[in-house]
């Protein structure tokens, strides 16, 4: 059918009118209630109070959920969930939300309640471990990233995959805006801590940094490596002590390795950074930083084993090259993806700062001081990393510049 | 209509229904010939002979037209001439044949005919010097590379221009295929001169500049820098002491920047070669090498200038960067972009030496001896280029190198 909103008041017989929803969650009395904190979507959950059976209702509106219908968003962006997700179903079923029903043209999809689960971040400001996290990212991320890419693909499998995302033009353009621009300029929707207007003026007015960011920037809109989530931070993800799951990869195109790996890292940075002011805790700090170390070596050896697997890609093709120089091209390879990982990374927590939408890692902070200290410590690290990218080739590199970072010399 | 292929028995009937062709060529008697010379495609002139006025019907088959029903290939490929035409048509309209009729759904064209224009490889084996060539041809590349990348259009433009060419997958696999892989390998598609089978054999346990060629293939398939032209050899090049024309961009596609001017530069080199063996005129060999110079630098001042006219872009956003640190960046951005350019060029000399269709400017020496030297020297230089095309950083290097091939020590 084409395209009409779910109100509330409309949802529930729409929905149990699928095959599908009404036999998963079976006869009795069904609950919609709207859950608030969707940024750009509406999103329901929908039980059956016999059966204690519930699913998620996510549907898209043609404008910015939470600035109303004066923010025109395009809803096309539900399709590019959509198929990230059917995409991420078949290569790691158990790391993303299982899809019961998805209909692009009602920009709608009902899926798995994750009612055992919290949001990371959440997890990560309450100081909660989570021994199976690293592990089951770093699969994701080596799955995710390899299949899509040309080091698995044939040619013409890439394109059809291009073809597929090339057109989530909005939620890239976003991207380009506030991470790699706007947040280090002059801009009305930064939203600047007062306490730190000198701060920020004098940040706008460096340059030299600016130079390896339109590089990162400029990477970020033209190399087609793998299908990326797009927006990969630490609310993307729900956990808990045994699975861990990705969701809402609206912003989902075909871009650069590195990206989602920095975008997960750089939120991790800011979820160690953010503890020398909430907790104090040094001990889960150094369990954050360890969990980056597991995060890229994890990665990197499951890409490479992955990459083992299949001698034939659109661009190897088996006996092309001897195993030693392929070995060393490989590694090259994945050096070039930490690099642009860390610069990525950097990108994303200097980002947070003075643009729109920081984190509330950080700025939740209640006391005004220690959050002025926080940020100014995650904008010289953001910074640090952004400068130097191209020589920090290694995750112990990475960590050891991080832990250099001392808060008292800011 | 639907597609048919236009036997010449019904191609005058067919092509003069269409009012635009039939007001240009006018009313008298129409001759239509076909010319031997299309490899993929039926070529045909239609001349007035009253009028004397005529015009080239291009016409695209599902196979290749040189090798037959048994060798298919998409005819899709006409429509992107097409496009590429079209986009070129409306940037330098001086540097295209004028199209006077399009038809994608008949993988049909019919535009102008060069007839005072010669193609520039059979000019380059005469030895006949084109003054205006080096001119014209870098103000097609600065026009068609900046207007079609993210350095000027919107990141939304950039993202339809991609749409329009993405799905030319079978004729960038060629590419990918026997440019940067099937010529270094052993390959029955390969053409291997037999008084070189020793050193064909010996390339290909060569594994060092392997690694280099990978690199390049990589860059190839995942950079989306601009609308390239795709083939951008001599044989797509008509032209004469005043006029220079791009043809035949059936291989275009949203591609990274140094592969045109790599593949063009690539064809001035194997010219240079074979006169050390057809001509043996050093005068023009200098002329040769001083038109690459005057490219490259015509190329880089335009590009720039076209850039400096436009300061917002999907990249850039005016104030966003310091002019002195914005000129860094673009400094470089164009370095990178020569460097791309020499491995690009690297590998299309090479694959030129055994791989399927060499050049005629080399294989085309009758000399047996003569011809086994020039291919040497070009496998030579090839390697050479892609070995080290990420330290040369200049035309000047790159001319020198050249340079300093000396014949006798190979």
């Amino acid at each position: 059918m084409s395209y009409k909103i779910l109100t509330i008041d409309i949802l529930k017989a729409y929905i149990l009118e699928i095959d599908t929803i009404h036999s998963y969650l079976e006869d009795g009395e069904i609950k919609v209630e709207e859950i608030g904190d969707g940024n750009l979507n509406f999103v329901y959950i929908v039980t059956n109070i016999d059966t204690q059976k519930s699913l998620i209702v996510k549907q898209a509106v043609p404008y910015l959920r939470i600035a109303g219908e004066g923010f025109p968003l395009s809803r096309e962006r539900m399709s590019y969930e959509i198929r990230a997700l059917q995409f991420y179903g078949e290569l790691v079923p158990n790391l993303v939300p299982k899809i019961y029903h998805a209909d692009e043209e009602m920009s709608l999809i009902i899926m798995e309640n994750l009612s055992e689960h919290i949001i990371m971040r959440k997890g990560l400001i309450e100081t909660v471990k989570y021994p199976k996290f690293a592990e089951d990212i770093s699969t994701f991320l080596a799955q995710t990233l390899f299949y899509s890419s040309s080091l698995y693909l044939e040619s013409s499998k890439k394109r059809q995959l291009i073809d597929r995302f090339n057109s989530n033009v909005e939620l890239c353009k976003l991207t380009e805006d506030f991470v790699f621009t706007l947040a280090f300029m002059d801009d009305e929707t930064n939203e600047i801590n007062p306490q730190l207007k000198e701060e920020a003026k004098a940040l706008f007015d460096e340059n030299e940094f600016k130079k390896n960011l339109l590089q990162l920037k400029y990477i970020f809109m033209t190399q087609s490596d793998a299908l990326l989530h797009g927006d990969l931070h630490t609310g993307s993800i729900m956990l808990n002590q045994k699975e861990t799951y990705v969701i809402d990869p609206e912003f989902a195109f075909v871009g650069a390795f590195g990206f989602d790996i920095g975008a997960l890292i750089a939120n991790m940075i800011n979820a160690y950074i953010s503890h020398f002011y909430r907790s104090e805790d040094a001990e889960y700090q150094a369990w954050v930083l360890e969990s980056i170390r597991e995060i890229w070596n994890g990665f990197e050896r499951k890409f490479l084993a992955l990459w083992s697997e299949h001698p034939n890609s659109a661009l190897l093709k088996e006996g092309f090259i001897a195993p030693k120089e392929l070995d060393e091209f490989k590694a090259t390879f994945m050096t070039n993806i930490f690099q642009q990982t860390v610069g990525f990374a950097g990108a994303k927590i200097a980002r947070r700062v003075f643009g729109i939408a920081g984190v509330e890692d950080i700025r939740g902070i209640e006391d005004k001081e220690k959050r002025k200290e926080a940020e100014l410590m995650a904008l010289s690290i953001g910074k640090d990393l952004i400068l130097n990218y191209k020589h920090i080739n290694t995750v112990d590199e990475l960590i050891e510049n991080i832990r250099m970072t001392d808060v008292r010399k800011i």
